[in-house]
Order: structure tokens, then C-alpha cells, then sequence
């Protein structure tokens, strides 16, 4: 580096800090330390030609991606930007205000942020996912950094990213450790300890170089240059810094952790740091502009169903995704070593380029898939519904990064029989319903499955989809739409005493059960109501309104439900309304005898009928 | 090994591998050749003296300790236990029936569990925590044993196990790695490549010891012997096995994971196994007995908040662990490095023998926390309520180990304000709630939180708290009662237009909307649902019989949360319901802001009240 570059970026460095401090004193709050700590690490890679960005065009595709993994550094990530010019002075102090879209972790809100962190560990995997997207998806020469905390290399998120990134051998990532020693209540397990990173990182196979000292921007810079040489793996750059660098009585010290500095402080620290003209501004090397082909988009065959034969739902999905792989280009498969279960392998058997293995690390596989969404695609995530709840911390993260992703959990609930509670999703719409934004869809056959998948590529956001194992009959002709926030009807009349509400594999014991009670001379209305989120409040209403009780019936626990997303829209209906559900503790079994034993099959849901029919004609007299 | 042994424990693994092939045929499903792979690793364990156990007393304080955390080896788990002659061969034979206590995957229905597994990447955490117990609580001289698959070793959470294991110097754990080489779906990442396992093992500050032949007893035997001797590490036995060992047509193949043998196959596999006496069974070392003080129990000192004084309900839990740790000797209190924000801390300084710091892992700190729940402990486990996400794997599995676990998480909902989504837990409620058994309390001033604390104390099962950031008023006195599933009324009268449900921060805006509304001469009920599961469904039914209209006013997301399970108890009454909750996008801003933006502000909860009286106003007219 030359000298005069040196200085200018040492001066961009000091005006940098000035920014951390002045916006956190004005936020109140904020963690201004942690973002000291890094401030060369990131001067050296925006303003010494490495990283290569169109700060006019933010998602272009060949720009490189930048993802604060400890983004409560939120201050530094801010000022970077100021420093590039991409935003002034006045918008930097707005930070963490309510009309501002610079919050206190970065959100997709502000047009810069590449994904939104602030729950730790989470960050690596995001990039694995956009460097997987580089190297094997979009063919692009970017490069993707991770900006990393030592505290939160305690995740193990982060070595499910690290050994995926190895298999993958993704050289295109670079890790970038911030190892400043200390946490947020004290020292971390390893302190200063470079060689231990170094040894564990090694040992997952990358690349490492360890910046002895992380404020010399030189040091820094020449470890960027050697991260681009090496070709079969990805790097990590491994750096000693000081949390509060630059200001003497922060650096280095405990209990300063999220703390902003009062005025008085305030002056202090300013004093302290290197005079720099206000309007210094660094550049940002340009991306190579790279020509990028429009997909093509081809009609997919017909479905083939016929009605009265069963197929289970998890087929179908497998079906759906290879049918229509090639009219949704941009469709990415990621399964976490269940896809023969999932059966995303058939997926994987018609387009092994856009399937990726993503092994028995859940929460890895959703970060990557959330890189994947944000460079454009529209990854299909399957696992068994019950392991989704390995990954709800980065699930709930999505939608705060705006993300486009499709969540397929199969082997849902008490159905699945003889393996036990460990692998029956029993809390998975209560989860996904959970998520902001979230839609979830939960079929009964084989079609409406297929049309579900098919609505959730066309869609943007936030999906999931329930299957289940064992095969159910068909009931729909593939003509039949599905549209999301619908249901269907499936029987009724102008007598019904009951309505059946249920979807997935209750659906058809509802549906069993109105027959049989149908001899029994009460007519049923029988409702499937494969949009779960949102709900057809319509039908749902006029139902109530029409019937005086009715039935939810469901294979998963009460809590965040069926049941109770129906109970929630009918609040001021005069309905009584019964939600049969899991509700003892689930075992090993038959899926006959499970279902029995939690009071959701035919024979047990017409008993609840008759108990209840018979008890409204007691009342009445 | 003397040769005579050597003959008998390779008669005792071929009995056991016929069991394990003759539960799974009668099954006609479950995991054969993944329990075949690791049948030398566990007899050498149990019958070569390694093992220390009481049969007749499965919870004895210092019985070694065996976890499989490959719980779908189920069919060897019980098979050993046959070969101990702890159980026979016809209950072996009930295996993933309905009627057994055998399930698929271990649950604590079978007496000999000592923690439900099958969700993988689990084990290694509760073993961990027994370890622990072990070495830092009640300091017995207990081994504790757990048995790993491959595969699971791509879970992150494995890793977060491994380096607290290290930091805690755990000297006491051994791991036994059964590489097979084969998942679910095919080949694992890193094949029978033991070197990579063991250098990752290593760089995370274990002692390995690897066993090139995986199913030679005496080098298994001579493993454990060595990791033994071993005083400052845990210990990982790293071995290379096959799956399906000793069936010619299952070894080391592809496409026989999860598959039970049809007859013909039965009877092939069998014929290849070495011939031994039905009845030959193995004997267990005895523990060493040890005697175990009583733990004696002072009366805590009173509390003390002046009422009308604020302060956070996370103060108020700190406090509460602190005051009662004398009376409750066997709480543990467990933080994920958050400690100064939820408040463990003050449990810390008075009792540093029973708090462990689990640092940002919190997959592993739910884990370790089972693992001394299942040791008679009462742990308090806290980190923010929406980091609790990370670990609801570990959480969903709690009940079927049987297990008395407390979760506190602090800095709920949008109440938190600057930090912004990533850190306001708003699908904590819907988690917890959807834990099976489980008890929700989200209590809304201090005394109530110390109450509530030691209500969770005295109760045994799974509970949740749930606390907030900021200062709140004092509403109750000292002698106040907060049983589990109850509320407080805080106000009423002969002539309330409508009922206020709340609890946390928000049970403080109804309050002052209530006080407004009484200006504007409405009377409104106020309820304070401390109780959120189970909840006082006799307040609720008595509310909606006396009142035309409830709002439910909560900071959390509408799925799962209060206003939906306060709709699911009052679906059968007429009464309207109304939701206030987190329905737009929450952000950074000040928590007056957010509750104004989110409507669920005292202002909000007026507006709201006035326009439905109005509305029904207009209706009845």
C-alpha cells in the first residue's frame, strides 16, 4: 500500500469512528465498541480495491456481497456506506429513530443491507448460500465477505456454514473474524487466542490467515489479496483487534458492551481521534459487468392423478418441483440428507445443477437457502416438519431481509406412527404461522399439492408447506384451482347440523366420518382447508353462520393450531366450535391407533359429533 | 481380554444382533443396520466392566450414564438392556408396538432412558450436562457415555456440545463415534475419513482416541480403559465400523437405512450369524456407592417493592433466583452470555457453584440443561426470549424425557424498542405454548414475576417466563398469590362494557386505557393473565358472560399468541373478541412508538374500545 493511500484511508478510518460515536451518542443506544473493533478490517476491504460494488445499482448481480454476521455493528456498517458516499452525514444520526431506516440491526429496509442480522451466527451461512449461488447457480465471478464476531463463533450454526462451505469448496467466501476478546457480559472462551480459530477452521478445511494485527490496514489488505489466491477453498482472515479500538479508555475494556457514550464521553473520544477533512469520501472498485441470460420458461406437462387412487402428499411435492423445474428457472432445491423421504430426489435425479445436499445441519441449510432467495432465487427447503424447529431462529429472521422461500416440512404429525414423538412435526404450523408475513399451506392429496407448490413458486415471500407420509386418496381433478387463502367445500347441504373442518390427513377421516354420519341421519358440511394462513374466512363464516357447531380436527398440537386460527377469525360468531387435536402424549404406534388414541379419527370424530348433536338437543329442551 | 471373555461378549453381540434383526422384522420397521454398526462399541462398554450400574435402581445418583444420541439404534439401545437382563426377550419383541414402552426412538417410558433422543445432535448436550452435575454440582465420580452417529456430527449443535465440554474441562465424558459411513440417503460428507474427525475433535480441545477396528472388542475395550485415564478432557473414541455389520448382504451397502428384513431376508441374515446360548447374558459393573447429603432448605428472606415504585420484571427474576437459592438447593441457573441483561447474574454472585455460563450456544445450554434436569436438578435457563428460537428443537423433544426445566426469556416484543426485530422475541409465546404439557407465565411487575418464580420452582415439568426490558409499576403487594392458572382481576363493576385482557407491558396500557375510558364513561374490566397456559378459563367465561366486548391486548404476534388462546376457551360464549397485537412490520424506534405503530398502546386500546361500543352501539340501534 502507498503511503499516501495509507493515509487517506487511516483518515477515512478516523472519520468512521467519529460516526460510530456521534450516531450512537445521538441513537442513546447502540453498540459503538463492537464496531470499533472492525473499522480497519472493513476500510482495507471497501476502499483498497477489493471489494467491487455499484453503489447505483445495490442488486446488481455481479456486485460483491458484504453481510455483517455481528450486525449489532450496525454503526460501522452505516458509516461504511457514508464513506462510500451511498448515504451523508444527516441520514448516519438518524440512526435507530423511528423514521429511519437505519434500525439497530440492519433490515432490508435500508437499500445497502445484503441480508438482516442481529441474531448471531446467523450470517456465514447467508453467505454460503450466495457463494453457492455464485459458483454453481449464476456462474458469477463475485465474491462474497462475512464480517464475524469471535463471541459468536460460540454457534453452531457456524460450523454447519464452515463445513458446507468446505464440501462445497466455495473459495468464492471469504470469512472475516473480528476477534476482539470480548463479549457482551465479559471475556470470550478464548480471548485473544488467534491459534485456536486457527486450528478449529483448518480442521473444517479452509483456508486461513491470521492478521496479527487487525488495525494495520496493510497487513489487512495483503491478507485480502492472498484470500483471492487460493483457489480450491474458502479463507478465513483470523484478526487480533480491540473491542473500543481507538478510543483509550474504551479499548480493550469490559463493561462498554452496547453502551453509547454520554456528551461528556462523547468529547473525549473525539479528541482523542485523528483530524480528518469532513467530506473525505473513499470509492468502491467497479464489478465486472457480465452479460446474464434470461431464463427460459417452458411449459410443464400435465399432472396425473387419477381420482379414487391415493399417492401421499410428500410424492406429489416431489413431482410438483420436477414438473415444474423447468417453467420456474430460477427454482433451487436445498434438502438437509432426508430427500429420499421429502422426496425432493426427484428433484434432484431431473436437475442435479440446481440441487444442493445440504446434510443433517438445519440451520445452515436455511441460512444458505436465505443467500440463495436474496441473490434471486426461489429455493424449495424440505426436511421433516418436526426439524424445521432446528432452524426457527433463521426462519423468523427471513422476513426482515425480505426474503423469497419455500419451506416444505413432510412426515407431519402423530400420522407418521411406529418412529414416535422425536419425528412427528406436531408444532409446525404453530411455528410457521408464527413467522411475520408467513403464509402456510397444508394439503390433503396428491393434486392440490402439486397446485399449492405451484402457487408458492409463483408467489414472493414467506411459505410452507405441510406433507405427509402414508398415501391418500385422490379427491381432486387436476382442473380443480387452489388459490392461496382458499378451501373447499366438499360437502354440504341446507340441513348440515355440523361443519368438519380439518386438512391433511384428517381431512379423510372427516370426510369418512360425514359419511357414516350421514346414516346416522346428521348431515355434515365437511370443509379442507388447505390454506391455513391466510384463512378463508368467507366460508369459514358462512359455515358458522349456516351450522350451529363446529369441528376442527387436526394432527398437530392446539397450541398456535387449526383450531385456534379458526376460533380466532369466528370470535364473533354464535358458533360453538370443538377442536379435536394431539392432545395426549404422542407415541409410538399404528397411525390407526394414534389417531384413535388422540380422538382424531373417523369413528372418534363422529362420537364428538353425536356428544354434541345430542347435548344441543338437551339443551334446547 | 482373556480369551474366555473375548468368547462370551462375541456371543453376547451375536445375540444382540439377532434381537436387534428380530424386533425390527416383527416391526416391520425401524433401524437394523444402524444399530449393527455400533453393536462391539456398546458390549464392550456394558460387559467388559466398563459400565457402572444398578439395574434395580435406574435413577441411582451414581450410575454411569449411557445416552444414545443416535436414538434411532433403538433396537440395540433395548437389545442391550436384554443382553443385561434387565428386560427379556418377549418385551424386546413389543418393539414400536402401541402397547410398549418400546418405542421407536427412546422415550422415558422405558424405565432405562435417560433422555429421550432421536431428533439428532442432541445427545452430546444432555451428556454434557450430566457431566457437569457430575463434576461441579454434586461431584460424584460418575461417568457419563454417549453414543454418536456420523452423521449427526453436521449438526451444529454437536459443536456447541463439544467446546463448552472442553471450556468445562469435562474429563468425565466420553464420546463413542460410530463411523459408518453411511446417512440416511447415502455416503456422509466425510466418509470412514476418521482423520478429519479426529482433528476437528482435537482442534476443539478433546482427547481422541480412534479405533481403526470399529468391531474388535478388545481394541474398543482397551479405548475406554485409556479414556479413563484421561484427567483434564473429555474423551472422543473416533471408530470405523459398517452398518449392517455381520449380515454379508447389509454391510457397508447403500439403500438399507431405516429398512426392517422381510422374513426371507430375516431368515438369510440370521443363518450368517455365530451360534450362542439363547439365555447367555452379561453382568454390569456395580456403581460405587456414595453417600449423598440431604440438602438442607432456609426460608428465603421477604421481598420487598414499595407499590407504585417501577421496576423490570428481569430485575425482578434475578432477584427472585438469588432470594430463593437457598430454599430450592437444587436449582441451577444457566445464561447464554446474556447475563447482565436477563439478571442471572445476581444468582451468579451469591451462588457461582450453580450458575454456568453456556456462552452463545443455545442449542447446547437447553441440552446441558435436560441433562441436569434428568440428575435432579431444577434449572433455570434464560437468554432473550427470542434467542429461546435457536434451541426449540431441543425444547419441543423436554417432554418426552420427562424432564423439570424452567425457561426465562427476557427483552420480549417490540417493547425493547432500539435494537430493532432481530432481538424483540414476538413468537415466543407461540413456542412455548406449543411445547407439549408445557406452562406459559408472563407476569406483569415484580411481585408478581418473584412469585411466579417460585411457582415454577415448586412445580415440576416445563415451564416458560416471560420478562421485559423495561421499568414497570409495582401493581401488587407482597402477600399477593399467583397460582398457575390463574389471572387477577384488577378492575370491575356492575356495569363493564368490556373486558381488557393483557398481561407484561401491555396489561399497564389497558390499565391507563381503562382509567381514560372511565372519563369518557365507559367502564372497562381489566384482567391480568399472568397465566397465559394454562389459563383461568373461569375469569375469562365470567368476563364474556358480563361484558359484550374483550380485547385482548398483547406484544407478540397474533398466531399462537394470547388473543388466539383466549378465543379458543371462549369459542362456545357470545361475546366479541378483538386482538390487539404486533400485525405490522416491527422495527427500531422508541417502545412508545412501536406500541402507538403496532396499536396496542393505551391510546390504541381506547380508540379501539370506543369504535366497537360505538359500533355495537349502531348495531343495536
Amino acid at each position: 500500500m502507498e503511503t499516501q493511500q495509507k493515509a487517506t484511508l487511516q483518515q477515512l478510518a478516523a472519520n468512521i469512528r467519529r460516526w460510530i460515536l456521534n450516531c450512537t451518542n445521538r441513537a442513546g443506544s447502540g453498540h459503538p465498541t463492537s464496531s470499533l473493533s472492525a473499522v480497519e478490517l472493513m476500510v482495507a476491504l471497501f476502499f483498497d480495491g477489493h471489494f467491487r460494488y455499484d453503489l447505483d445499482e445495490p442488486r446488481y448481480v455481479n456486485n460483491d456481497r458484504l453481510i455483517f454476521s455481528k450486525g449489532h455493528a450496525s454503526p460501522l456498517f452505516y458509516a461504511l456506506w457514508c464513506a462510500a458516499d451511498a448515504i451523508d452525514e444527516d441520514d448516519l444520526m438518524t440512526y435507530r429513530r423511528f423514521d429511519s431506516v437505519l434500525e439497530g440491526h440492519p433490515t432490508s429496509r435500508f437499500r445497502y443491507t445484503e441480508a438482516a442480522t442481529g441474531s448471531l451466527g446467523q450470517g456465514l451461512s447467508i453467505g454460503v448460500g450466495m457463494a453457492m449461488n455464485a459458483k454453481y447457480v449464476d456462474e458469477l465471478p463475485y465474491r462474497t465477505y462475512v464480517l464475524l464476531g469471535d463471541s459468536e463463533m460460540a454457534e453452531g450454526s457456524q460450523w454447519e456454514a464452515m463445513e458446507i462451505a468446505c464440501q462445497y469448496r466455495l473459495n468464492n467466501l471469504v470469512g472475516v473474524l473480528d476477534v476482539n476478546r470480548l463479549g457482551q457480559r465479559g471475556p470470550t472462551m478464548q480471548g485473544h487466542n488467534l491459534s485456536v480459530y486457527q486450528k478449529r477452521v483448518e480442521a473444517f478445511g479452509w483456508n486461513t490467515i491470521v492478521v496479527p494485527e487487525g488495525h494495520n490496514l496493510c497487513e489487512i489488505s495483503a491478507a485480502y489479496e492472498q484470500a483471492k489466491a487460493c483457489e480450491d477453498r474458502p479463507t478465513m482472515l483470523i484478526a487480533h483487534t480491540l473491542k473500543g479500538k481507538g478510543v483509550s479508555f474504551l479499548e480493550d475494556q469490559e463493561g462498554w458492551h452496547g453502551k453509547a457514550l454520554d456528551d461528556e464521553q462523547l468529547q473525549r473520544a473525539l479528541n482523542e481521534l485523528e483530524e480528518a477533512p469532513d467530506d473525505l469520501r473513499g470509492a468502491l472498485a467497479k464489478p465486472q459487468k457480465v452479460s446474464f441470460p434470461v431464463l427460459s420458461r417452458s411449459q410443464p406437462e400435465e399432472m396425473n392423478y387419477p381420482m379414487g387412487e391415493k399417492e401421499a402428499t410428500r410424492t406429489a411435492y416431489g413431482n410438483a418441483i420436477t414438473r415444474l423445474g423447468d417453467k420456474y428457472a430460477n427454482m433451487v432445491v436445498l434438502d438437509g440428507e432426508v430427500s429420499n423421504s421429502t422426496r425432493a430426489e426427484y428433484f434432484q435425479e431431473q436437475f442435479p445443477e440446481r440441487y444442493f445436499e445440504m446434510y443433517i445441519a438445519e440451520q445452515n441449510m436455511v441460512g444458505a437457502a436465505l443467500g440463495m432467495a436474496l441473490r434471486g432465487k426461489t429455493p424449495f427447503v424440505s426436511t421433516f416438519a418436526a426439524f424445521f424447529s432446528r432452524a426457527f431462529d433463521q426462519i423468523r429472521m427471513c422476513p426482515y431481509s425480505g426474503a423469497n422461500i419455500k419451506f416444505v416440512g413432510s412426515h407431519a404429525g402423530t400420522e407418521i406412527g411406529q418412529d414416535g414423538p422425536s419425528q412427528m412435526g406436531l408444532e409446525d404450523i404453530a411455528m410457521f404461522r408464527a413467522v411475520f408475513g408467513s403464509i402456510v399451506l397444508y394439503p390433503s392429496d396428491a393434486v392440490s399439492t402439486e397446485k399449492c407448490v405451484e402457487q408458492m413458486a409463483n408467489c414472493s415471500g414467506i411459505a410452507y408447506l405441510r406433507t405427509t407420509r402414508g398415501k391418500l386418496p385422490i379427491l381432486y381433478d387436476k382442473d380443480e384451482r387452489f388459490p392461496i387463502g382458499g378451501s373447499k367445500v366438499l360437502r354440504q347441504s341446507g340441513e348440515d347440523q355440523v361443519t368438519l373442518v380439518a386438512a391433511g390427513a384428517t381431512l379423510h377421516e372427516a370426510l369418512a366420518a360425514a359419511e357414516q354420519l350421514e346414516v346416522s341421519g346428521i348431515s355434515a358440511r365437511v370443509i379442507d382447508l388447505y390454506s391455513v394462513k391466510p384463512l378463508d374466512v368467507e366460508t369459514l363464516r358462512t359455515a358458522a353462520r349456516e351450522t350451529p357447531l363446529l369441528i376442527t380436527i387436526e394432527d398437530h398440537f392446539a397450541a398456535g393450531g387449526i383450531g385456534e386460527a379458526v376460533c380466532s377469525v369466528l370470535s364473533e360468531m354464535p358458533i360453538r366450535i370443538h377442536s379435536l387435536c394431539v392432545d395426549v402424549r404422542p407415541r409410538s404406534g399404528t397411525t390407526e391407533q394414534l389417531f384413535e388414541q388422540q380422538g382424531i379419527s373417523a369413528s372418534k370424530i363422529m362420537e364428538a359429533v353425536k356428544a354434541s348433536v345430542t347435548l344441543a338437543t338437551h339443551t334446547e329442551k
